[in-house]
């Protein structure tokens, strides 16, 4: 069977995409093509040069017999500045407003090409991050946590807080939540994360980050190591437990008597973050 | 700027997986290129006839002023069969084995390649359907819920068995477990649904089927309809109260004392999905 180069670069495209943070080797494209390497290198040159001008990631070469190509996913920052602008502007939408001053966003986690989006941006973030897993909170952290996973190609584990009789063995500890000072219980299973890993803690939202916190102290139980701390929402608050983490959109205010939501951008811009240069018109 | 036809495929080939189930003008195209909308049909046809013989999924193209080209997740047979082949070999593995004849398969959810790859199958048995929502229970099955979802491009709505101050205004109802009998709560945020939706019903697990006819009676309370249902695992079950559904695995039977865990292909494959044909080699 004969391939064309338009039929190569579509399915290396396809398999890169479907394959990032995965060294992927030339003899696994030249043997799947039955082409020389020699044509497989000027195939990945050419989309790797497209997939970094067009704002979709970037491959890196790895020399050597046992070497081969790693797809990224990267952000440009005015695509990355363009989607955070839309999602504040959706955020401070004052039908969002629910009684106590909370918002409601779970058509936005719900919504597959803004999680897909989110997870894009965070990924990027952590793209050079030696990541083993990412943990987050169930419920409303998963669409999350799996759409940076899908970026990075990594696992998620789940903390609940009750144990089901679907996750075997589990370890348990107990946690201040920062903004209520309530006594809350984290429960994982055992066999969920590895001893030594390290994890990328996500959520959706940030307050006093008493749950954050709890999630340190159950990574501690697991000789674990915290490789980074990333959430969508993060809430205006004076003495908030955890420093270094990276938020997409920072709720300033919430006036429940008038109905307004204040959002501005999250850190994102301020953390040193390796955009993909934009495209020269 | 000027575009070569291996830029624009590469580009079109990723803009259309990030948009599935979704017109595409030509128009777009041809701006987004500065190429004549001619160029840009002879790009889609290599890219159509690419997907179809690597089994990726297909383009439509709808004729007309107001046409343009949609993307559809589909996969062929031989590639689903293989796929659900290695997920029944790894779900009869007896280190699974849970106290009380439970399995452990959070690692499986867990995973974002074999979640995408699950939600690609499911999302090709329904791609000729019209769905508005798909809706799965918190907190296992939101990963299948999300995987479908982003092959379908249509929002995902999670039910829980408490309701959240997060959530806002809920309906809630009672429903008797297929398998226990007890009584249970289901509690849906009212403003996550619209009126009319036709919905997919997605679990990561079913026995007697008491969660999903749990699902079906909070649809009557939203006037929405079911559009299918569809789970990953199945376990044998003798008077299911749900008949038409989608499995990829079914567990025959769990033997705690000899530790083995017996797992067949679902009837994925009984029902009449409409495959991609193979590649001719």
């Amino acid at each position: 069977m004969k391939f064309r180069r338009s039929e190569r670069i579509i399915d290396m495209t396809y398999y890169l995409l479907e394959h990032p943070h995965q060294l992927v080797s030339l003899t696994l494209f030249a043997e799947r093509f039955g082409s020389a390497k020699s044509s497989i290198s000027e195939d990945l040159a050419i989309i790797k040069e497209t997939f970094e001008k067009r704002g979709i990631g970037t491959l890196q070469t790895v020399p050597g017999a046992a070497g081969g190509v790693k797809f990224y996913s990267r952000v440009n920052e005015q695509s990355a500045k363009d989607f955070i602008v839309d999602l504040c502007r959706q955020i401070e939408n004052p039908e969002r407003l629910l009684p106590g001053g909370y918002l409601y966003i779970m058509d936005l986690l719900g919504h597959p090409r803004i999680m897909n989006h989110v997870g894009k941006l965070l990924a990027s973030a952590y793209a050079g991050e030696k990541i083993d897993a990412i943990m987050t909170v169930a419920a409303k952290g998963i669409p999350i946590a799996h759409a940076i996973a899908s970026h990075l190609n990594v696992p998620v584990v789940v903390v609940r807080r009750d144990s089901k009789v679907t996750e075997g063995p589990t370890v348990s500890i107990n946690y201040v939540s920062g903004s209520t000072k309530r006594i809350q219980a984290m429960v994982l299973s055992k066999r969920s994360l590895k001893e030594g890993s390290r994890v990328l803690l996500v959520d959706d939202f940030m307050k006093g980050g008493g749950t954050i916190n709890g999630m340190i102290s159950l990574l501690a139980e697991f000789n674990a190591s915290v490789a980074g701390i990333a959430v969508l929402v993060e809430a205006e608050y004076p003495e908030r437990l955890i420093n270094d983490y990276i938020s997409l959109v920072k709720l300033k205010d919430v006036n429940e008597k008038e109905a307004a939501i204040s959002v501005v951008e999250g850190n994102y811009f301020s953390k040193n973050i390796d955009f993909l240069q934009e495209e020269t018109k």
